[in-house]
């Protein structure tokens, strides 16, 4: 039986995991495989630690990138983290020494995927990072060869399960979301600098592997527009509630080129908004298999080992894909901007001072701006001072949207603005 | 680059949308497999039928059979169906002679897929069905190699679209089973005998695939219970509504070696219960995963055409796979019975004569079976005379449940019965 040499550079939650799944399961993963996937070497920061798991039979580096040049070694799995430093080091010293590497780094991939798949590609190495995207959900290997007959529309979903526990907890218990976030992080649901979830930007790297696989372009994470959830408040998870929406972040890339991860409103009833908690979901709109969805946990120890070994088991199976789907020189460049041309409807609060003709003049300068208002909710706060005009407006630009906020905003009967968002009909 | 050639038998809607897409992708269908793919064959019933798309340049077979000896194929697409006749000695002489084939048969595979994995292993050529279950959802490649690294604790889904049609249809309108299954004839939703969707048979036929790659079992249609829907009143349907239920019909295997299809009772809020209208949807419940569900339309000519060329392309690829996930050898063979070990909540709804002393009478009987009632609706009907006792029943075996049954039908005050569904909980 041929054999497969694994080194796991990382014992984390989900190095440890892999390894465990490795060193318990040898026989069933080669009965399907064909091959004798054995874990020869690891490497982390502390080699005493109690891990659950005996590695006094392994290999031990205690220099990663050592992985990279060991002679029987044929996959380096990558679980350390961090988009530069010792992660990219190992990574371009492994491939550039013919082996393949598994990794699930986001991160590195997103900001220096084309290099390293080109690297994979001169050097006859195969680069994986299914557990870089959606946890335990196979969402690249769905796109990459599920779906690789079909024309996509578009890829979009929920990809960062912080966000969707925190927006989905904020809706279920009407608490604010510093609240929310802080218990988010006693649980481990949240890191203590919060920043890459609740900003976005772990979305935005997911999506970026998602736009290059299914757009055949070179990921840019640069070029994508980012909005993160920080600024949603109760008050308007509680108003697209009586609109019939609930708030999801949302990362969403289309063939017309427009790319971005922002908090939408959704239709109650629709597949996305029923995901809750830290679960993630990808929606693939393509010709001619129209849409399919699938949903899973989205981090974690177990869901994301499932998919790091799911590509172990690939390599060793002999199954071979490009990295992006196709070849590096087949990968188009983005320009710089990406498309605005896309039409939206949206949602804005205002609030504002309870006096006549307010709402005439709002909408006056949503007319100058090519804007209009489809549902208006009205409510008197309690301060019998001011108002909150909560509005859905009809399709327009992000352009348009853009202008016309700038323009509320110096309204003087104008206070506190929502974040605008997009509405999903 | 390397050729690819590809012959089609039978040219209905999947076979004719499956030519389309060779036709028109070809270029960039290479550039994501290294393969110039290139349809070179077709045969059908009729050759002068107008399919949308010139055949004139394919060379065409009268005899489907005689594809499998053309020099210059190596791939040999099956769309005709028929579990038997010209489908299975196409795909037998195939494979014979070394070459690839692939089908959207789901009836063939389920009931020869043994046979037929065989014959592949031995001449070195690829059995690949990825469109025989679940239409447009990449559900075996999902399971066989997205979730390869797991343990497989259960597979279950909603398998027929035609089913889900109209159970979902009956619910939203209050409509009889056999009126809403006329709609769907006209509508083309549903064959003009629709025996093998409403009696559960196509969801079995599928159920019996999925079963196989999950518990590395061989398939065995034979073993699995069977329930269709035609027993399903829109009383039913209205009082699992009233019990915070939706009513779909559902395939499931588990580990333990239960594996049928039933109606059975869903939560209002449930992923699955959520799907309406003829889309699919398929769970997969495992270890270290968690649960991973994927939905897409289950039937079509472009659904079914997508997963037919997913199929074609991870071949062009050099992407191998055994058909079931493991050699043929590594299947085990399957005892006679599904085990009835496993414990369920049950629903049953009682006409029963409304006199004093029913009630009791009831659930004297159930406690003799050792079951007893959970939840119950009593509900006088307009006649005066009658009233049905409409029952969630605490978990039992469905050895009980069967025995209960048995005996309450017996009862001079028990009139008509409904079918007893599980319940999930």
């Amino acid at each position: 039986m041929k054999q497969c040499n694994v080194a796991i550079a990382g014992l984390g939650v989900v190095g440890a995991q892999t390894a465990q799944l490795l060193l318990n399961n040898q026989s069933s993963y080669a009965t399907k495989t064909g091959a004798n996937i054995t874990l020869k070497a690891v490497s982390a920061r502390s080699k005493g630690k109690d891990r659950g798991f005996d590695i006094s039979s392994l290999h031990w580096c205690d220099n990663p990138v050592d992985l990279a040049t060991m002679d029987d070694i044929d996959i380096v799995v990558e679980v350390m983290g961090g988009s530069d430093g010792p992660a990219l080091a190992l990574t371009k010293a492994a491939l550039s020494a013919g082996k393949h590497v598994v990794t699930a780094n986001k991160a590195m991939i997103a900001l220096h995927g084309m290099e390293l798949a080109k690297l994979a590609e001169d050097n006859n190495a195969q680069l994986c990072f299914e557990s870089s995207v959606a946890g335990g959900i196979p969402a690249l290997k769905i796109l990459r060869e599920g779906l690789a007959a079909n024309d996509i529309q578009a890829v979009s979903g929920i990809l960062n399960g912080t966000c969707n526990y925190i927006l989905s907890t904020m809706e279920q218990t009407g608490r604010a979301f510093n609240d929310v976030l802080s218990e988010a992080q006693a649980l481990g649901y949240a890191e203590a600098d919060p920043t890459f979830d609740v900003d976005g930007i772990d979305a935005a790297h997911k999506l970026a592997i998602l736009q290059s696989i299914a757009f055949a372009v070179q990921p840019n994470f640069d070029n994508l527009s980012i909005t993160g959830i920080r600024a949603i408040t109760d008050m308007d998870i509680s108003y697209a509630a009586e609109l019939g929406y609930r708030i999801r972040l949302i990362g969403r890339a289309t063939a017309a080129g427009d790319a971005g991860v922002a908090p939408m409103l959704l239709p109650m009833g629709s597949a996305l908004a029923s995901v809750t908690g830290p679960t993630n979901a990808v929606n693939y709109e393509a010709t001619p298999v129209q849409t399919i969805s699938a949903m899973g946990p989205g981090a974690g120890a177990g869901p994301t080992a499932s998919a790091v070994v799911a590509d172990i088991m690939d390599i060793a199976s002999g199954r071979n894909t490009y990295p992006f789907g196709r070849a590096a020189k087949d990968l188009a460049s983005q320009s710089g901007n990406t498309s605005t041309a896309a039409q939206s409807s949206y949602y804005l609060r205002l609030r504002v001072t309870d006096e006549k003709g307010v709402l005439a003049d709002v909408t006056d300068v949503l007319n100058a701006c090519d804007m209009s208002i489809e549902t208006l909710i009205q409510k008197q706060l309690e301060d019998g001072k001011d108002a909150d005009l909560v509005m859905i407006l009809h399709e327009a630009s992000s352009e348009n949207l853009v202008n016309a906020c700038d323009k509320l905003k110096t309204m003087s009967v104008v206070g506190d603005m929502s974040l605008p968002m997009a509405v999903q009909k």
